[in-house]
């Protein structure tokens, strides 16, 4: 079956904000076998949504309303749905006692404007909604012969979710044939994204009936896996046999077969061998401790770490000789190696991380252009340094520099 | 006049990816008078875009296409327009030509698809591509006997920006009357978004014909005003009214009339007073030197910081007593005193912050609940501390702390 998603709001069609919601819900939708077919984002015009609707009922079984559903005069997703299938509202007398109780216990009189979301178009069921006070609405009606299945659901994601999951989806799946879906997410780092489809695409072309899609950011690449079958079982298989191909090409880029992120892979390697780690940050400022912490529970074996932006806290916090500074330079290896070393021996950590470049804008110079980055890794027997030079602006070097160090751990730890 | 912008591309229907092109596409048609009235997302389906497309036509003056130009079967933007019009497809020799001599160029075989990407719609104009193979193409024509504008640009973000604003702007201009935009962007910091509305709503909706649109996300808003008139003087001084009631109205909450970012004012300030900051970061792990340090050229004032994630280290970095660990906890006021004053001394920076509280998900008691946190602040003369309990996931409260800390040194500097 074929679904579109109508997000509703006028302030979605600005330059400042995007309908995320769809993306939720299209996930949802996949997974009981509904292909989401289009999606519209249409403004607070009635004229606008009821043409947008009819469009849709024309060329989809499924529709998904989002927003316009709260009390102010922009809110015409109810009166839009009525026009465009020929209906009437009425006003459902428990919603309007209901909307008396909710401002009451607010002890705020209620604007006459809310009595609005009591308004139920003609033969429609009302679907509640536990965080907020509009509800959804449920439409099971023919249009132009053909059965349609229509959802008014509230604009807010704390409302729109929970009430699609508890409220349409057992809905749709009366309705559809029984399916399974399995799913999996490769995840590898450092692999050039050409390199990787080179690798990959003959062997996820031979899948025709899993569905494989590959993100790529700053070093980062996940691999999607969904298939439906009638049974988990049959789905399981297949996913799984295409995953241990995909496995065995990446090799050791790979870092999770289950979808985990790299601080969560190094921080898993670091528990599981009773391992601590600190890291000495110069031009990546905090974003690689910041990533590591943003992990709960990161705390059992990430100590702590320094930024060290200025040449004299180099020294201070991770132990650099000045001389080395002076000798060859705030952004070398062999002061990347410092700082490694240096961190791990004034935290005690068993393993070190240093970091230092240049990230940009400005800063560069021929010999050490933009982008050249050091990344030192050391544990009590050896300390490692790396060469890169990273393309892009100031954001994506610090990214590519910092997914390059976690990635040095990992590899460290294996 | 009124637009609809369509992305062509499967892969924006699935949970994966969404559609970012046409924010910056608004942004700009917005510029010269142009509302959007409606974005679609279409998959690779030649039925589904011609319906789009035709649905288009009928709703809207200007209609811009983006993606499915490119060589493969799934690229079918091409066909889909010159079918919606009844139009016919001719191969373009000099394309023909070029995508040969870009294959030589390369010492690469031209598979024989490429050269789809010489077909050009009849009576189209080609929109040379600088940044890719797949040129765009624009139609003037009669749909239904209205004068329709239509632009077909490559999906991809690197060249459909540069397209667009080359060849399909200066052609939009050209058929519209003049019109000039002001803009601003107003910025406060841990204003309730609640208040905000409640001061400023009064105040611009008096102002009709600016366009007001209110962002807020943990404890940073943003109020962005745009106004077109036949002058820009008038829409400047009309945009730059607006301003000025609400930064009365706002008063010490707003720290930027020109949308610099928080991080950039504080930067500022401190530049200005030839002043130096240090920060010990225990709960947000590295976050608040992230954000600073994500400001090109942040290295001028901003010296670097510790992560203390475990106790020893904020004594070992930050110089905090052990005792004071030990009789209040490592998540109390006197620690981010003794934080944000011991990594002033160890720095020698002017002004130094100190964080420790609990982001969560776990670690959370009854008298020191998830979302807790301590805010401290010393300069030479004082030590400030705040206490805060922020709702939220990790991330959430961790953005908030962070947004807290840079407002403080803010105002310590004002």
């Amino acid at each position: 079956m074929k679904a579109e998603i109508i997000a509703v709001g006028s302030e979605m069609l600005t330059p400042f904000r995007q309908d995320t919601n769809s993306l939720y819900l299209t996930d949802k939708l996949n997974q009981i076998g509904v292909t989401v077919a289009f999606k519209s984002i249409v403004g607070d015009r009635r004229k606008d949504l009821v043409s947008a609707i009819r469009t849709a009922l024309g060329r989809v079984d499924i529709l998904l309303i989002m927003g316009g559903l709260g009390p102010t005069e922009d809110d015409l997703t109810r009166e839009a749905v009525a026009e465009a299938l020929s209906l009437t509202l009425r006003r459902d007398g428990a919603l309007v006692a209901a909307l008396h109780a909710r401002a009451a216990s607010w002890r705020i009189a209620m604007p006459q404007n809310n009595l609005k979301q009591a308004d139920v178009i003609e033969g429609a069921t009302i679907l509640p909604n536990a965080n907020g006070s509009a509800p959804g609405q449920w439409l099971d009606v023919a249009y132009e012969g053909y059965r349609k299945l229509i959802a008014l659901v509230p604009g807010p994601p704390s409302e729109c979710k929970p009430l699609f999951d508890t409220e349409c989806l057992p809905r749709l799946k009366a309705v559809l044939p029984p399916r399974f879906i399995a799913k999996r997410t490769l995840r590898a780092a450092m692999i050039p994204e050409s390199q990787a489809d080179k690798l990959l695409a003959p062997i996820y072309t031979q899948y025709t009936d899993v569905e494989t899609t590959i993100l790529a950011h700053a070093g980062d690449i996940q691999l999607h896996l969904i298939c439906g079958k009638p049974t988990l079982e049959a789905a399981q298989a297949r996913v799984d046999e295409l995953a241990s191909r995909m496995e065995e090409a990446l090799d050791d880029w790979l870092y999770s077969s289950q979808g985990d992120s790299l601080e969560q892979i190094v921080l898993y390697y670091l528990g599981m061998h009773q391992l601590t780690l600190a890291v000495a940050e110069s031009c990546t400022g905090g974003l690689l401790a910041q990533r590591i912490t943003a992990v709960p529970g990161a705390s059992r074996s990430f100590l702590g770490g320094v930024v060290v932006y200025s040449d004299p806290l180099k020294t201070t916090f991770a132990g650099v000789p000045p001389d080395l500074i002076a000798q060859y330079g705030a952004v070398s290896a062999p002061v990347a190696e410092a700082m490694a070393s240096g961190i791990r021996q004034r935290t005690g950590a068993t393993l070190g991380v240093g970091i230092t470049g240049i990230a940009g804008p400005t800063g560069g110079t021929e010999g050490k252009p933009v982008g050249l980055v050091y990344i030192a890794i050391s544990d009590p027997h050896k300390t490692d340094v790396l060469e890169r030079t990273f393309r892009g602006d100031r954001t994506r070097v610090r990214e590519w520099a910092t997914q390059q160090a976690l990635d040095l751990v990992r590899k460290r730890l294996m």
